[in-house]
């Protein structure tokens, strides 16, 4: 999973934020969420992720894209659609979706 | 903090991404993220919130708001302004703050 902060792009990108809650149990999640993470590297216009999970409680996932392009090839990907398909038989117990065109952005870092 | 997951707005609406990544003691962090989930209660068109936050690692919040105007009502607020100032100078390593118009959604919640 990203650690990291993603900063600095420039529009037009969109934002696909992916909001989640696990299954109590969710034997493989982890596995597979470390694939992804590999696999959208390769997505021609994918521009970085950040993700964050509160123990026992929400996960949300921000994944950046230059275009609906990005975001349809990333959709089509059949690892992708194979995990998606499982997460809903297996790890999770409810989920959304928000896609958006990012119309502003603005950074901080510490000195 | 909130604990819910947001679902089933009809567009059109916006998500404010503001991901970060705080100090080692964030002193007084937690009691003005409670404040402010209450503050932004109050804002007309604000529509729901998410909130993320990997321990020692990064946090994510999603609010979702109907327009650009109750965006700009949530910015103008002066105990937002004041904590927002305080997170720079107290709380925060780094923040970034994407701005995105919805174009679609989706949820999945199971059975």
């Amino acid at each position: 999973m990203s650690d990291h902060l993603v900063a600095g792009i420039e529009p037009p990108y969109y934002t696909v934020v992916f909001t989640s809650r696990l299954q109590p149990d969710p034997s493989g999640y982890d596995e597979t969420a470390v694939r992804m993470s590999e696999l959208v590297e390769q997505v021609p216009g994918f521009l970085g992720y950040e993700s964050a999970r509160t123990p026992g409680g929400l996960g949300i996932t921000v994944g950046y894209f230059r275009d609906e392009d990005s975001i349809a090839a990333w959709q089509r990907d059949p690892e992708h659609r194979s995990a998606q398909q499982r997460g809903r038989e297996q790890w999770y117990e409810r989920y959304s979706v928000h896609v958006g065109k990012v119309e502003r952005s603005y950074d901080f870092e510490r000195d």
